[in-house]
Protein backbone atom coordinates (compact mmCIF):
# COMPACT_ATOMS: atom_id res chain seq x y z
CA UNK A 1 0.00 0.00 0.00
CA UNK A 2 1.22 3.27 -0.78
CA UNK A 3 2.63 5.19 2.00
CA UNK A 4 2.92 2.13 4.50
CA UNK A 5 6.43 2.51 6.02
CA UNK A 6 6.15 -1.64 7.08
CA UNK A 7 5.12 -2.20 3.02
CA UNK A 8 8.01 -0.77 2.02
CA UNK A 9 10.13 -2.14 4.50
CA UNK A 10 8.77 -5.83 3.99
CA UNK A 11 9.66 -5.30 0.36
CA UNK A 12 12.94 -3.85 0.36
CA UNK A 13 12.33 -0.60 -0.70
CA UNK A 14 13.93 0.44 2.45
CA UNK A 15 16.73 -1.04 4.08
CA UNK A 16 16.52 -2.84 7.54
CA UNK A 17 17.91 -5.04 9.77
CA UNK A 18 16.72 -8.17 7.56
CA UNK A 19 17.07 -11.74 9.69
CA UNK A 20 14.79 -13.66 7.41
CA UNK A 21 12.86 -13.56 4.69
CA UNK A 22 10.50 -16.12 3.05
CA UNK A 23 8.30 -16.03 -0.23
CA UNK A 24 5.54 -14.02 2.36
CA UNK A 25 7.57 -12.55 5.06
CA UNK A 26 10.39 -10.67 5.94
CA UNK A 27 11.79 -10.35 9.48
CA UNK A 28 13.93 -7.17 10.41
CA UNK A 29 14.98 -5.92 13.90
CA UNK A 30 12.85 -3.35 15.48
CA UNK A 31 14.94 0.13 15.24
CA UNK A 32 13.38 0.91 19.21
CA UNK A 33 13.33 -2.43 20.33
CA UNK A 34 12.00 -3.00 24.42
CA UNK A 35 15.36 -4.98 24.27
CA UNK A 36 18.39 -6.56 23.14
CA UNK A 37 17.07 -8.49 19.45
CA UNK A 38 13.18 -7.38 19.09
CA UNK A 39 12.44 -8.40 15.82
CA UNK A 40 9.00 -8.11 13.53
CA UNK A 41 7.99 -10.29 11.23
CA UNK A 42 5.81 -8.72 8.34
CA UNK A 43 4.10 -9.71 5.78
CA UNK A 44 5.16 -8.59 2.10
CA UNK A 45 1.44 -8.07 1.25
CA UNK A 46 -0.14 -5.36 3.02
CA UNK A 47 -2.52 -6.10 5.95
CA UNK A 48 -4.17 -3.77 8.20
CA UNK A 49 -4.44 -6.42 11.46
CA UNK A 50 -5.16 -9.94 12.17
CA UNK A 51 -8.57 -9.44 11.11
CA UNK A 52 -7.43 -9.15 7.31
CA UNK A 53 -4.91 -11.40 7.14
CA UNK A 54 -5.91 -14.63 5.60
CA UNK A 55 -5.56 -17.52 7.47
CA UNK A 56 -3.39 -19.26 6.00
CA UNK A 57 -0.74 -16.57 6.23
CA UNK A 58 -1.71 -15.84 10.01
CA UNK A 59 -0.77 -19.95 10.15
CA UNK A 60 2.75 -19.33 8.29
CA UNK A 61 3.46 -16.60 10.14
CA UNK A 62 2.85 -18.38 13.48
CA UNK A 63 5.26 -21.08 12.37
CA UNK A 64 7.89 -18.58 11.63
CA UNK A 65 7.67 -16.87 14.78
CA UNK A 66 8.71 -20.71 16.28
CA UNK A 67 11.31 -20.54 14.04
CA UNK A 68 12.57 -17.36 15.06
CA UNK A 69 12.10 -17.57 19.09
CA UNK A 70 14.02 -20.75 19.28
CA UNK A 71 16.66 -18.92 17.20
CA UNK A 72 16.69 -16.13 19.66
CA UNK A 73 17.08 -18.48 22.56
CA UNK A 74 19.87 -20.28 20.52
CA UNK A 75 22.14 -17.42 19.63
CA UNK A 76 21.18 -14.63 22.10
CA UNK A 77 20.90 -16.22 25.26
CA UNK A 78 18.04 -14.91 26.19
CA UNK A 79 15.88 -16.11 29.17
CA UNK A 80 12.36 -15.75 27.77
CA UNK A 81 10.65 -14.58 24.93
CA UNK A 82 7.16 -12.96 24.60
CA UNK A 83 5.08 -12.98 21.52
CA UNK A 84 2.97 -9.86 20.96
CA UNK A 85 0.86 -9.09 17.84
CA UNK A 86 -1.27 -5.71 18.49
CA UNK A 87 -5.10 -4.72 16.74
CA UNK A 88 -5.87 -1.35 16.23
CA UNK A 89 -4.80 2.18 17.93
CA UNK A 90 -6.88 1.16 21.36
CA UNK A 91 -4.13 -1.93 22.07
CA UNK A 92 -1.57 0.19 21.06
CA UNK A 93 -0.91 -0.64 17.27
CA UNK A 94 0.85 2.21 15.81
CA UNK A 95 1.66 1.34 11.99
CA UNK A 96 -1.29 -0.23 10.48
CA UNK A 97 0.35 -3.29 8.62
CA UNK A 98 -0.21 -6.34 10.67
CA UNK A 99 3.18 -7.22 12.13
CA UNK A 100 4.45 -10.18 15.33
CA UNK A 101 6.88 -8.68 17.74
CA UNK A 102 9.04 -10.89 19.28
CA UNK A 103 10.63 -9.70 22.10
CA UNK A 104 13.36 -11.70 23.62
CA UNK A 105 13.77 -11.32 27.44
CA UNK A 106 16.55 -11.36 29.89
CA UNK A 107 16.14 -11.17 33.43
CA UNK A 108 15.95 -7.72 34.80
CA UNK A 109 15.57 -6.30 31.36
CA UNK A 110 13.49 -3.47 33.14
CA UNK A 111 10.65 -4.57 31.17
CA UNK A 112 7.46 -5.05 32.10
CA UNK A 113 4.59 -6.58 30.26
CA UNK A 114 1.10 -7.69 31.59
CA UNK A 115 -1.55 -6.40 32.58
CA UNK A 116 -3.88 -5.87 35.86
CA UNK A 117 -5.98 -8.77 36.16
CA UNK A 118 -10.09 -8.38 36.94
CA UNK A 119 -11.65 -10.18 39.31
CA UNK A 120 -15.27 -10.47 37.40
CA UNK A 121 -18.01 -12.79 39.02
CA UNK A 122 -19.40 -15.88 37.55
CA UNK A 123 -22.48 -14.66 36.34
CA UNK A 124 -20.19 -11.80 34.30
CA UNK A 125 -18.12 -14.68 32.85
CA UNK A 126 -21.36 -16.45 32.01
CA UNK A 127 -22.97 -13.64 29.81
CA UNK A 128 -19.15 -13.17 27.84
CA UNK A 129 -19.37 -16.85 27.55
CA UNK A 130 -22.87 -16.91 26.04
CA UNK A 131 -21.94 -13.46 23.71
CA UNK A 132 -18.13 -15.36 22.44
CA UNK A 133 -20.09 -18.91 21.91
CA UNK B 1 0.86 -33.88 32.07
CA UNK B 2 0.37 -34.76 35.57
CA UNK B 3 -0.65 -31.74 38.00
CA UNK B 4 -0.70 -29.54 35.16
CA UNK B 5 -3.67 -27.33 35.42
CA UNK B 6 -4.13 -26.05 31.48
CA UNK B 7 -3.89 -29.56 30.92
CA UNK B 8 -6.97 -30.27 32.57
CA UNK B 9 -8.55 -27.45 31.26
CA UNK B 10 -7.89 -28.25 28.07
CA UNK B 11 -9.14 -32.11 28.22
CA UNK B 12 -12.41 -30.72 30.04
CA UNK B 13 -11.04 -32.50 33.38
CA UNK B 14 -11.78 -29.08 35.24
CA UNK B 15 -14.62 -27.09 34.07
CA UNK B 16 -13.76 -23.77 31.96
CA UNK B 17 -15.36 -21.34 29.91
CA UNK B 18 -15.09 -22.57 26.89
CA UNK B 19 -16.15 -20.52 24.27
CA UNK B 20 -14.68 -23.07 21.04
CA UNK B 21 -13.03 -26.07 21.37
CA UNK B 22 -11.03 -28.50 17.97
CA UNK B 23 -9.58 -31.30 17.80
CA UNK B 24 -6.25 -30.11 19.21
CA UNK B 25 -7.30 -26.73 21.05
CA UNK B 26 -9.73 -25.41 23.90
CA UNK B 27 -10.09 -21.90 24.19
CA UNK B 28 -11.70 -20.69 27.24
CA UNK B 29 -12.08 -17.45 29.19
CA UNK B 30 -9.04 -16.49 31.36
CA UNK B 31 -10.93 -16.02 34.90
CA UNK B 32 -8.73 -13.27 36.12
CA UNK B 33 -9.45 -11.18 32.88
CA UNK B 34 -7.15 -7.97 31.97
CA UNK B 35 -10.68 -6.97 30.12
CA UNK B 36 -13.92 -7.98 29.33
CA UNK B 37 -13.51 -11.44 27.20
CA UNK B 38 -10.14 -11.84 27.69
CA UNK B 39 -9.54 -15.22 25.92
CA UNK B 40 -6.88 -18.30 26.11
CA UNK B 41 -6.30 -20.61 23.47
CA UNK B 42 -4.84 -23.69 24.91
CA UNK B 43 -3.70 -27.17 22.78
CA UNK B 44 -5.02 -30.22 24.36
CA UNK B 45 -1.50 -31.53 24.68
CA UNK B 46 1.19 -30.34 26.86
CA UNK B 47 3.94 -28.54 25.40
CA UNK B 48 5.94 -26.02 27.79
CA UNK B 49 6.65 -23.08 25.26
CA UNK B 50 6.61 -22.09 21.64
CA UNK B 51 9.95 -23.46 21.70
CA UNK B 52 8.57 -27.06 21.54
CA UNK B 53 4.92 -26.57 20.33
CA UNK B 54 5.12 -28.21 17.10
CA UNK B 55 5.36 -25.72 13.94
CA UNK B 56 2.15 -27.24 12.60
CA UNK B 57 0.27 -27.13 16.21
CA UNK B 58 2.10 -23.55 15.96
CA UNK B 59 0.38 -22.44 12.51
CA UNK B 60 -3.36 -24.12 13.77
CA UNK B 61 -3.43 -22.37 17.12
CA UNK B 62 -2.50 -18.53 14.83
CA UNK B 63 -5.77 -19.84 12.40
CA UNK B 64 -7.60 -20.04 15.43
CA UNK B 65 -6.76 -16.79 16.99
CA UNK B 66 -7.67 -15.18 13.61
CA UNK B 67 -10.97 -16.35 14.15
CA UNK B 68 -11.33 -15.91 18.01
CA UNK B 69 -10.06 -11.92 17.05
CA UNK B 70 -12.90 -11.69 14.36
CA UNK B 71 -15.73 -12.95 17.12
CA UNK B 72 -14.42 -10.67 19.95
CA UNK B 73 -15.16 -7.77 17.12
CA UNK B 74 -18.09 -8.69 15.85
CA UNK B 75 -19.81 -9.43 19.24
CA UNK B 76 -18.13 -7.53 21.71
CA UNK B 77 -17.48 -4.64 20.27
CA UNK B 78 -14.36 -4.00 21.53
CA UNK B 79 -12.38 -1.31 19.77
CA UNK B 80 -8.88 -4.06 19.40
CA UNK B 81 -7.27 -7.12 20.49
CA UNK B 82 -3.73 -7.95 21.84
CA UNK B 83 -2.53 -11.06 21.11
CA UNK B 84 0.44 -12.07 23.47
CA UNK B 85 2.10 -15.35 24.17
CA UNK B 86 4.72 -15.52 26.91
CA UNK B 87 7.44 -18.22 26.84
CA UNK B 88 9.31 -18.65 30.11
CA UNK B 89 9.48 -17.11 33.53
CA UNK B 90 11.47 -13.94 32.15
CA UNK B 91 9.06 -13.63 29.83
CA UNK B 92 6.09 -13.15 32.42
CA UNK B 93 5.06 -17.09 31.81
CA UNK B 94 3.29 -18.15 34.91
CA UNK B 95 1.20 -21.58 33.82
CA UNK B 96 4.03 -24.18 31.98
CA UNK B 97 1.93 -25.19 28.92
CA UNK B 98 1.70 -22.80 26.07
CA UNK B 99 -1.15 -21.14 25.47
CA UNK B 100 -2.71 -17.43 23.71
CA UNK B 101 -3.88 -14.99 25.10
CA UNK B 102 -6.55 -13.06 23.07
CA UNK B 103 -6.85 -9.67 25.34
CA UNK B 104 -9.74 -7.43 23.51
CA UNK B 105 -9.43 -3.96 24.30
CA UNK B 106 -11.48 -0.80 25.22
CA UNK B 107 -11.09 2.76 24.89
CA UNK B 108 -10.09 3.68 28.64
CA UNK B 109 -9.70 0.31 29.68
CA UNK B 110 -7.22 1.52 31.83
CA UNK B 111 -4.56 -1.37 30.81
CA UNK B 112 -1.39 -0.47 29.40
CA UNK B 113 0.17 -3.28 27.38
CA UNK B 114 3.53 -2.03 26.17
CA UNK B 115 8.01 -1.46 26.36
CA UNK B 116 9.78 1.29 27.17
CA UNK B 117 11.96 1.74 23.57
CA UNK B 118 15.37 1.54 23.13
CA UNK B 119 17.86 3.50 21.57
CA UNK B 120 20.44 1.11 19.88
CA UNK B 121 23.53 1.89 17.62
CA UNK B 122 23.59 0.96 14.19
CA UNK B 123 26.52 -0.81 15.92
CA UNK B 124 25.15 -2.44 18.29
CA UNK B 125 21.97 -3.41 15.80
CA UNK B 126 24.35 -4.58 13.46
CA UNK B 127 25.87 -6.79 15.42
CA UNK B 128 22.86 -8.53 16.67
CA UNK B 129 21.74 -8.88 12.93
CA UNK B 130 25.00 -11.20 12.65
CA UNK B 131 24.12 -12.98 15.50
CA UNK B 132 20.20 -13.67 14.46
CA UNK B 133 20.75 -14.53 10.52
Amino acid sequence: MENCIFCKIANGEIPSGTIEETDLFRVVLDVAPATRGHALILPKAHYANLYELPEEMAGEAMKLAKRIALRMKERLGCDGVNLIQNNEEAAGQTVFHFHIHLIPRYKEDGQKIGWKPGEPTSQELDAIKTLLT
